[in-house]
């Protein structure tokens, strides 16, 4: 029988009974060190969020560790690499939900300073919906931040951000890992973004493509087929419900959409059509904008500068996909429409996404 | 490095590269077989919540299996034990999230009339606020459910349920892991339960409790201090904030406590001890009430029977706390104090709570 808690707990209470293993521990130097108990694994790595993976040490009692070097303050996602298969640390309840790849994570706090670190401020709420989507024809939620001090009775109308998750993340992977609702908070107490409402949708106009059987999000069929989908879902259920549901403004010019990745793609093709709804569209590290642009953007032109408010473009330098988002810059010339091009540090991880957020929301309103 | 999303995709795109493997598939008939790759293990066992653990069976690629009888509709958290270590299932986003021991879960679904299903029923919504505590010393958060059709703005007042989860859960248990939401979204769309509004706090006075290396629930000093200082955290912080942010009655006829495990034994600390405040209690599996009930319940008598509406202590005839909720009954019985004894089949686990919650809600206001 798998020990239960207060069974653990019972052993617990006998000394020597339980061995107990700590993992992750954070120093106070911020070296991490992590523990894994395998006894027969031929060789385990830790696979770190934006890190080269190291190589873990196994003692007598088949406990493999290591300890990093110094980190910077943040929050990565990890894994144990236990011949060959990548394995979440059972000692750590901290998760990086993913629906293809859930792995841990660990939090190496940092000043007060930092964006992501909770603060004695105000805080804003978390709200989750559910609903039946007659356009996807599935039951699936969204979230929605308020911020500090919103009130339902106030004749007070916030500005509205759409943002949207990457490929295989799902809706709760803007605040449960990108901690957008901490960033916020932080930011609208320092004065620096303004109070906002957020809007965070389930990202897939079909739970296919992000099905383990299913085509690939590059199957071009079924990734137009997803966005459109979720194009309609966003602007004619979510939305419409969410006018209904908070104050929000119902003008263009207090409407944005970002997102990252796949929701960065998202957020140009939503975006980019309905300049009608938005005014201010973010894209950090997007990816799966489809091979052709011009049947993606067939309207799109320069008469798109006197209405956009921003179109702010952000990549890491090691993100694999610069390239994907250099050719939309250029795509984007080509039509005579003006952009903000961002290059950042890193690569494809929520360390630079957190980072971006962080950067956008300022630009806002 | 560790295969990222994207990359993952690119090598399901290319037929050969990747070999996809299913966890937990669910059949039709309701058998289940789990998967599990770990090559150098030397045996490895299906741990599944309420049932004997099984042995999994290697094939010659180092995938473990098994797959089991015909299982009931349910929710079945479960890990692998492989090599004496619970693991998480790698290849399953749908997790059971505990403090101390967090399992993968798998769905076996049942008719449309089991409580936990989703149904095409107006949903309620969830709301998780964050504060920090004056009494805990930390930052928390706490869930509140809105029934469908709850509007901030109407006058009607609503029924509260304090709802409390157990040991090593934290605050999304009774909805992440208790469907509580899905279950009173339906049984208010069946007009069995009234609308009301469920307030779910972090059942912890001190997080000291509940961290691997401390004292344990056992610990008489720490237990005492939890529970006081979790109570003062509900009515003096939690309860008015929730009094101010939504439309509760504050009449003590429409005021609920209940919880399982630990949360069951809060429940009646907390409510036998605050009659004022509650008249529904109830206790679910309850654990950690203590040794001195005396010292406990020092002011508790026949008094209370015409304060309290209901009483409700439910123990499963398999859960090994069963003789700890018999003493509890003697003790009130000792008081003159009356109660509603439930046995019900089950041990100590969520596939009980669930179906209590799903009895005692329509039995309140």
């Amino acid at each position: 029988m798998k020990p239960t808690p207060l069974l653990l707990l019972a052993m617990a209470a006998l000394p020597g009974l339980a061995q107990t293993i700590l993992s992750p521990e954070v120093g106070a130097d911020r070296r991490v060190t992590f523990r894994f108990r395998a006894p027969n694994a031929k060789e385990v790595f830790l696979a770190r969020e934006g890190a080269e993976r190291l190589p873990m040490q196994k003692d007598e009692k088949g406990v493999w560790s290591v300890t990093t070097g110094v980190l910077e303050p943040d929050i990565y996602g990890y894994s144990f690499a236990a011949d060959g298969v990548n394995l979440i640390d059972p000692l750590n309840p901290v998760m990086k939900p993913n629906l293809l790849n859930t792995t841990s994570a660990v939090h190496v706090p940092g000043p007060a300073t930092l964006p992501w670190e909770v603060n004695d401020v105000p805080r804003g709420t978390l709200h989750r919906h559910f609903y039946k989507s007659a356009i996807a024809g599935d039951h699936r939620d969204y979230f929605v931040y308020t911020p500090p001090g919103y009130d339902p009775k106030a004749k007070k109308l916030y500005p509205v951000l759409c943002l949207l998750h990457g490929f295989s993340d799902d809706a709760s992977g803007w605040t449960a890992v990108g901690r957008a609702h901490v960033i916020l908070d932080n930011l609208i107490a320092q004065g620096k973004v303004k109070p906002m409402i957020v809007v965070m949708p389930l990202g897939y106009g079909t739970m296919e493509i992000v099905s383990r059987s299913a085509p690939p999000l590059r199957d071009p069929k079924l990734r137009k087929l997803s966005f459109e989908r979720f194009r309609d879902a966003l602007l004619k259920e979510v939305l419409p419900e969410v006018g209904k549901t908070y104050r929000v403004s119902k003008n263009r010019g207090q409407r944005a959409i970002a997102g990252l990745s796949m929701g960065g793609a998202e957020s140009l093709f939503v975006g980019l059509n309905a300049l009608d709804t938005f005014s201010w569209i973010g894209a950090f590290s997007s990816g799966g904008m489809g091979e052709d642009l011009n049947a993606s953007f067939p309207k799109l032109d320069a008469k798109a500068n006197a209405q956009l408010r921003l179109l702010w473009i952000a990549c890491g330098k090691d993100d694999r996909l610069m390239d994907a988002n250099r050719k939309f810059g250029e795509f984007l010339k080509s039509r005579g429409v003006r952009y903000t091009w961002i290059e950042t540090a890193g690569a494809h991880t929520w360390l630079v996404w957190r980072r971006n957020l962080a950067e956008f929301a300022p630009l806002l309103f």
